[in-house]
């Protein structure tokens, strides 16, 4: 970017902070520190590719365990109009409550998993009371009906990516050195098959799945509801912002935003399912790099999600068929990180533990 | 079996006791209880078929979260002789005092999902020293060279078996209500393969992989081992204890004996990758209700593990590419078999929540 960074907007400078993780000198000082622990090498797997992308993205051989720290964003959605949900809007809302109460399945895994939740209005249709433990980022009441017109408008596509931007700040000013990133939205399935149809020029029918439940027939209308939105608005693929903003969500905004905020800052993220990886393929349009610091969280059971992955070059930890959201695919696979991270700082070495390498001439 | 029970020795008693756990009623129950809970219906999964499992296995609707223990069987296997291990068979030892010592791989992840790690002593070379903890179950100094003679006696292998239903009664006894089994034995991959391949009937070089790490060459000779060891004691699969006596293992032993006990006491077991599955396939060989009561933790990168997986039906949790053994894959999948049982027990319901169902008409 040419202009000097104090004329930057905040997008453009967190881009520009967003530097390429790869470092092959770190590399081979973690994997030689891997390669020194009681097991033979390579034997962990996927876990020591884990260590590495932890180690790289934040530029550490060695490391506390980390504060964990999952955002879920909510925000309404107009296009339910067009019946594409199988739960009506309300529910967001009424999501929101049982998030705070800790009745809520993302509620329960980051008990287990010693992950703090914060729970972000980024523009639920309903007022949420005074009191209760939600973050107050409302862009507006819930987004309009992308079939009909664009679903925001710029200021407000902005205004979304930069609360997002400005809340990963916070995480990283109170310590949190592993996030994770959820949402929750009645009607944002359809809007993340867009956004994915969009980014990836695929036929809507082939990235629209059943979201919560509905019927084939019904899945037939939300794809047809999304095709109808991508002639109506004919997005471009090189332009992200324009994507947000006519068929995105103020929850994927902040989702985008976030993960920006958080690669700038050098904190890795683990995503979660369809919705939070569409907002990737969002932030990941806007700055490249962006994938050297994400962890896949899960495979979901939406047909849209491995289109996405597929751009994204991303290989999710767990495949239990999930299709929940809220960040409980995130949460599961932070357990799964976390694990990693743990073995690597705290197993012995062959020489502190006494144990015989392995024997001359083999490989 | 015909005998009264009375008359009937250990072994024959415990599969005796071994029933099926399907139960329509039960499951019904269970996933009636599932669909109350403030998510859309089957969208958590496969950890809601863990919750089903785990109801019938137990036959409860309801529990309390289970307390955790992991067993890890060690012993040392003669066939090391042909050189078919990266590492010297001193290894086993030394690992043993590794776990005690709290700084192997299993050890570390015991510690994070908080599961009690018992380390059995089933035929290590080594003397153990008094005052480690670890369990003397020991059968023998190690097994026969099987590519020359039977690996023991028939006596050794009913005493392998009945010390890991005794180990399994125990820990019923001390109120475990959620068990994994994990083994540690340089040269047991080389055994577990021999295994697989006489139950399976399948060609040796399709069941034989690098183990802890040896070169392609290696690996044809490790298979060549096994198929001499094959025709040498013709292993009839219709027999799992007369494949366990000539090309088993003490720690293979004990680890099909636990499994047994386990299941007779109803009480789920998580199991790790190739050596702990070889071990379940001794056992379903006696038991064929045994599968009901395991929860398969993952996916080996041993080729062998695959062919085991079909014989029992069986379809692990994760698929993290190790291949480490000591029980790190079961100990992972303990935490999200965990998972499941926590998001059953302390999610809310639609109605305690004021959360809406579905829209009418809709499915």
């Amino acid at each position: 970017m040419a202009v000097a960074a104090k004329q930057m907007s905040l997008i453009e400078q967190t881009i520009s902070e967003i530097e390429a993780a790869e470092n092959p000198a770190l590399r081979s000082r973690i994997e030689q520190r891997l390669d020194n622990l009681t097991k033979p090498r390579g034997s962990l797997g996927r876990l020591e590719q884990i260590v590495a992308r932890y180690g790289l993205a934040t530029r550490q051989v060695e490391w506390l365990l980390p504060r964990k720290c999952l955002f879920v964003f909510c925000a309404d959605h107009g296009v339910t109009a067009e019946g594409v949900s199988a739960y009506p809007s309300e529910v967001t809302y009424q999501m929101v409550k049982n998030f705070v109460a800790g009745g809520a399945a993302i509620s329960v895994l980051c008990r287990q998993y010693d992950i703090d939740p914060v729970i972000v209005d980024m523009g639920v249709s309903h007022a949420i009371e005074a009191g209760l433990a939600v973050i107050n980022r409302k862009v507006g009441p819930g987004t309009k009906n992308f079939a009909r017109e664009a679903a925001m408008n710029e200021e407000q596509a902005i205004r979304s990516l930069e609360a997002g931007i400005r809340l990963a700040q916070a995480a990283n000013q109170l310590g949190y050195r592993l996030l994770g990133s959820g949402e929750m939205g009645i009607g944002n399935t359809t809007s993340a098959s867009a956004i994915i149809a969009a980014m990836a020029r695929r036929d809507p029918l082939e990235v629209t799945g059943p979201g919560t439940g509905i019927s084939e027939e019904q899945r037939q209308r939300k794809a047809a509801v999304v095709a109808r939105a991508l002639e109506l608005h004919q997005p471009d693929p090189g332009d992200p912002l324009g994507v947000l903003r006519t068929v995105g969500g103020f929850e994927i905004g902040g989702m985008a935003g976030f993960l920006l905020g958080a690669a700038a800052a050098r904190i890795p993220v683990c995503i979660d399912g369809l919705i939070a990886t569409a907002a990737a393929l969002l932030a990941a349009g806007l700055a490249p790099n962006l994938s050297d610091y994400l962890f896949f969280g899960h495979h979901s059971a939406e047909p849209g999600h491995r289109v996405a992955l597929e751009l994204l070059g991303g290989r999710p930890l767990l495949d239990l068929e999930m299709r929940l959201g809220e960040g409980t695919g995130a949460a599961l696979a932070i357990g799964i990180v976390e694990s990693a991270l743990r073995l690597y700082r705290e197993m012995a070495t062959f020489s502190s533990a006494g144990v015989s390498e392995k024997e001359t001439g083999q490989q």
